[in-house]
């Protein structure tokens, strides 16, 4: 089969997600890629591809890489797959331990699933049952933030806070708390970032202090709202947050399935507030971005309320998947961690992160540039129409298209969303194609804005 | 590390999906499975069992298959992850072509997920949102069954029907139409097999009837309700099922996620009823049970619903998880495809089918069996107290887990739900193997019950 049929293939038998294939099938033909290597993934007709989102946020070191392969490879030969009720494998044991030995903190338990939204439905559910354990069965709402994103099963949609992803789904979702997103460059109180006092949270303090009794946890992405367009907050946020869910008892789940594993330089991107929160959700790059497995990590307080004789069944926490602490996912998982040990990764990121800020510093100037923002191996550009007041291109523009179409033609996969271009590359990039990155980016940008 | 301190780890660190976690650590304690091949899985110890259950209904061509180990490695070797919008690979779309070829009728696109839940997730997102695109804003709805089970995310509990795992968390769930259960040996309207006429249809043939405005789909598991306790039913059941949906205009979502891939003898179930459904779910056996994928297919008239200009973005089917379409899970599955169809599995699978049927009838007269039940390669035994009242064994008295005990300790791993014991093993089995197994689950029921 030649290049021209892959593709007829594709668009006659895959629909492909977030996509909209008369689009996709039209000006902007899909791009097939064959082989991997380091930040560079290959199309079928040899063009190379700077891998700039890390193939949606999950890669981190680099594509293909060996070690990884061949601890799959190895582990596919002994046992791939075990039933993981009443019985057990030392892949998913080994993983826990060393995740809960990192943490080093309140955080003692792993109950592992599949994807990032199924981390979340975990977490939402254990959260749910836990207060209704305790005979706190009143506490049955979860408090969630404009523009977050935790995924796409429909517990997940109903904490999820982006209108054109959820609204259509209204019917079928739970009631929440919403709250107001800490969107820095666009505060949602009209303050300026010098003089922020965290105004921002006084929403949920109010809602707390009033209803805490009908709450059962606070659910919030660390640091950056990813798929709300890399809406970046202070990490002060973060320790206010667990305070307040500390004085009004009220879980705080912190969904770290983009962030975690290095994205922000640390471990968990939580350890910049200082903080633990209640339940931790991770995925993505666990695996370094080579297959799905997630973990949802909790405190001894509400694995032991789960904890019990149970004559009548009713304590049993009722979640599994049948691939759950797949024996290959968790061998490249503890392939993965063992590697970050070694490169000493909080160490080996500094640089690059400090190379990325350097970097950044060329897009201030321009004149549809309206913020620039970074957490250590996270970076955006936010795009403005009207630098002065703000205003964004409208949707219809398809600014953000246009910059991917642009950046394809210079060899470089960025995938802006809405009028947010960011750099979320994997971890081996060096500091010479940090700055290749920004350049072709920067001229992407120009081509298409003028 | 010898055996326990494996175990204690796993029971310091691991939360074990559908487990109470006191009980697991106490009478009971896990095995720890290194390696399997064939029918069998083997535990640190060196003990071997027969994997009657297929390792949670996932595995079908053995534990660790050379073949599917090696076309792994390979494309580890090659491209580990892709992103899958504006992107593609070769994996994906040979799959999808192949699941089309191969199915040969209306389904003609396939939506790729990470595992079961999400491929139901799928499926209700999209039947739900054809209609509002079609412009029947009124068929909100879905009907589904007594006693299903499909998946532990919220939106797949929603339509769960199964009260121990589902009922906490209603809160949290969407309101469903719920209509009987197929359940022949305990006929909901109290018919016998001989004079069954579909009675138990008729509340969903009413409920169509009257409602048929506000519902978008009714969705089911074909010929087995399988969590519920391999609960059967007949083919026409399906057969009538449909001539309902296409007489009211409602999509029929059929969970193949269990079922699918040969279980009961064909590739999907649905087949034996000589029906076509709007949308099938299917996963588990897909990779022959290495790794967790899933897909959704659907027809051309579901697919164009969405297919458009689309300028303001409504029409675009807003799911995806970032490993959709994995290309390890995708090369796996393609793999297994060929190997099935080398193997020419539907005939392969007949004598085995009949192993199964001849084996069985010696639990016959056992004085606590109620029930013999089988649908190809899926078997089940319904264990009671009283034959003739059919009345079931209390809970509190534990007679799955007392047979599964005495199982392990014959070299056999059965895993009754409630009186339910059920043999689903993977499809290598030889017909000596099955006589054994039957044998040894006889012993291991006779031991336990007198």
């Amino acid at each position: 089969m030649d290049k021209q049929d892959w593709i007829a293939d594709d668009l006659k038998y895959v629909w492909h997600p977030f996509t909209q294939m008369k689009q996709y099938e039209g000006d902007e033909k899909p791009i097939c890629i064959v082989k991997g290597e380091g930040i560079y993934i290959e199309d079928i007709d040899g063009n190379r591809y700077m891998d700039s989102v890390s193939s949606w946020w999950v890669n981190s070191l680099g594509h293909a890489q060996p070690r990884l392969a061949k601890a799959l490879y190895e582990q596919a030969c002994a046992i791939e797959q075990v039933i993981f009720a009443g019985f057990t494998h030392k892949p998913a044991i080994s993983l826990a331990k060393k995740l809960i030995t990192l943490v080093n903190n309140r955080l003692k338990h792993v109950f592992y699933s599949d994807n990032g939204s199924t981390a979340i439905e975990v977490a939402l559910k254990m959260a749910y049952q836990y207060w209704q354990l305790k005979g706190k069965a009143s506490k049955k709402k979860f408090i969630a933030f404009e523009n977050a994103y935790h995924g796409d099963t429909l517990g997940a949609v109903s904490v999820g806070g982006i209108d054109m992803y959820h609204k259509v789904y209204r019917p079928l979702l739970f009631d929440i708390i919403r709250e107001k997103s800490p969107y820095c460059y666009r505060c949602p109180c009209g303050k300026e970032k010098e003089h922020c006092r965290l105004e921002c949270l006084q929403g949920v303090e109010e809602i707390l202090k009033a209803r805490h009794d009908e709450i059962a946890a606070v659910i919030i992405e660390p640091l950056i709202q990813a798929a709300g367009g890399m809406i970046m907050y202070k990490a002060e946020y973060l320790t206010k947050l667990r305070e307040l869910c500390d004085a009004y008892r009220v879980l705080l789940i912190d969904d770290e399935v983009a962030m975690g594993f290095y994205r922000t330089g640390k471990l968990y991107a939580y350890e910049h507030a200082g903080i633990v929160p209640d339940i931790v959700c991770s995925a993505k790059a666990l695996t370094a971005g080579f297959l799905p497995l997630a973990v949802t990590l909790c405190t001894d307080e509400l694995y032991y309320a789960f904890y019990d004789e149970d004559k009548d069944g009713l304590k049993t926490f009722y979640h599994g998947h049948s691939f759950t602490a797949n024996p290959l996912a968790c061998a490249v998982a503890n392939e993965n961690l063992a590697i970050l040990q070694e490169m000493n990764m909080e160490e080996y990121l500094k640089p690059k992160i400090l190379a990325f800020k350097r970097g950044l510093e060329k897009f201030r100037n321009y004149p549809h540039v309206g913020d620039i923002r970074q957490w250590g191996m996270v970076s955006a550009v936010e795009i403005v129409k009207d630098k002065r007041t703000k205003e964004c291109f409208a949707y219809e523009e398809q600014i953000g298209k246009k910059i991917y179409s642009a950046g394809l033609r210079r060899g470089v996969l960025l995938r802006p969303m809405w009028n947010c271009m960011y750099f979320m590359p994997p971890y081996v990039i060096t500091e010479e194609e940090i700055d290749s990155l920004l350049r072709l980016a920067y001229d992407s940008m120009r081509e298409v804005l003028g």
